[in-house]
C-alpha cells in the first residue's frame, strides 16, 4: 500500500475526517484525526506499521515502544513483523505485583525508537521519552504515522529527538484532493486550507 | 513450538516462577505467572498466539477482543496473524473526542472472541464481557493461554462462556518436572504441588 493508498483507506473507515471539529487542546480543527478504528483493520494496521517502518529504516535502535494507547497495536505489529523486541511504559502503576512504570525486558543504555500514531505538539511523546529515559533507556528517534504539523516536530528536535513521519497533514490535504470520494463541500474545504497554508 | 517448548521459554525469560507469592485476590501461591514480558520476545508473543488459535480453531467469531492490558498485543499478534478484526475495551473513558468504551469497528449482534492470557477466578473476563454484550455483541468463547485452575473455568461456564485453555497449571508442573532447567528447590517445590492435586 503506497501512502496515498493508506490515506484514501483512512479516509474510508473514517480515521480521517474533515469538517470542524474540537481537539484534545480545545482548538478546533478541519481535520479529525482517530486511528482507534484501525485495529479492525489488520491490512491496515499492517500497512500503517510497514510504512512506519520504512520511514525510520535508516536508524538504528535496540527496542521499540509505542505510546499509550493507539500506537500500542501499531508498535506490536512493528515488532512482529521485524522481529524487534517491544517495551511498554503503563500510564498507572499496578498496585500489585511487580511494580514498574516501563514494562518488557531491557538494560539501561539501549537505545528505543518511540511510535507515536499522531503528534500535535509533541507532549505525549515527550511525556513518555521521559519515563524511558529516567529508567536508563536512550531515546533518539521517534517515528510518527501522522504529523498534524502542528509544531510537534520542532518541540521534539528542541530536545534532539530526531522526528519521521510517514505522512504529513499537507500530504492528507493533497492526497483527498486528488481523489474522486470526498464530497464536494469537502472539497471545497481543502482547497480553502491549501490556499491558507501557502 | 510445542506447549512443553513454550513453558520452558517463559520460564527461561521469568514469566514463570517458582517459590512462594502473594497473588492480587491476595492469597499466597507457590506459581508466579506474569505475561508482560513477552512483548521483548516477539517470537514467543507469536507462539502464544499460535497456540492460542489452535486451542479455538473448532469456534466461530467475527471479531476478536483482548483484555487489558497483557492480552492486548496477544490479541494484536492472533488477529495480525489470521486476518481476524478486533475490538478494544477501554479501562476508562476518554474525556474529549468520540466517547465510546469499546473501540473499533463493529456492528451489534457480531460475535466476539475474548482473549485473556491468565485466568484465575475469571473476574476480568466476565467484566470486560459485560461491556461487549452491553454494546451489542455475543460472546460465546473465550480463549486463555494459562488456566490456573482457580475455579475460573467453571464461572465462566456458569455463565455460559466456553473456556478454551491452550495450558493448565498440571501443564506447567508436569513439562517443567520434565525438565533439566529447574533448581532442586524447585523440582522438591513441583514434587510436592504434584502431590496436593492428586
Amino acid at each position: 500500500m503506497t501512502n496515498k493508498q493508506l490515506i484514501l483507506s483512512l479516509y474510508q473507515i473514517g480515521s480521517i475526517k474533515l469538517g470542524q471539529f474540537t481537539l484534545k487542546s480545545g482548538q478546533t480543527s478541519p481535520v479529525y484525526i482517530d486511528l482507534r478504528q484501525i485495529i479492525s483493520y489488520p491490512d491496515i494496521l499492517r500497512s500503517v506499521s510497514n510504512l512506519m517502518w520504512e520511514s525510520v529504516r535508516a536508524s538504528r535502535f535496540d527496542l521499540i515502544c509505542g505510546i499509550p494507547y493507539t500506537a500500542l497495536p501499531i508498535a506490536t505489529c512493528m515488532s512482529l513483523q521485524n522481529n524487534i523486541a517491544m517495551v511498554m511504559r503503563r500510564k498507572e502503576k499496578k498496585d500489585y505485583g511487580t511494580k514498574q512504570l516501563i514494562e518488557g525486558a531491557f538494560t539501561a543504555g539501549q537505545t528505543c525508537l518511540l511510535v507515536e500514531d499522531v503528534i500535535t505538539t509533541g507532549s505525549s511523546v515527550i511525556e513518555t521519552a521521559k519515563d524511558l529515559e529516567d529508567a536508563g533507556l536512550i531515546i533518539q528517534d521517534v517515528v510518527v504515522l501522522i504529523d498534524r504539523e502542528a509544531g510537534g516536530k520542532k518541540n521534539l528536535q528542541d530536545k534532539k529527538y530526531l522526528v519521521h513521519a510517514a505522512i504529513t497533514l499537507s500530504d492528507i490535504y493533497r492526497e483527498l484532493l486528488n481523489t474522486d470520494v470526498i464530497t464536494d463541500t469537502e472539497r471545497e474545504l481543502l482547497h480553502h486550507l491549501q490556499e491558507s497554508i501557502k
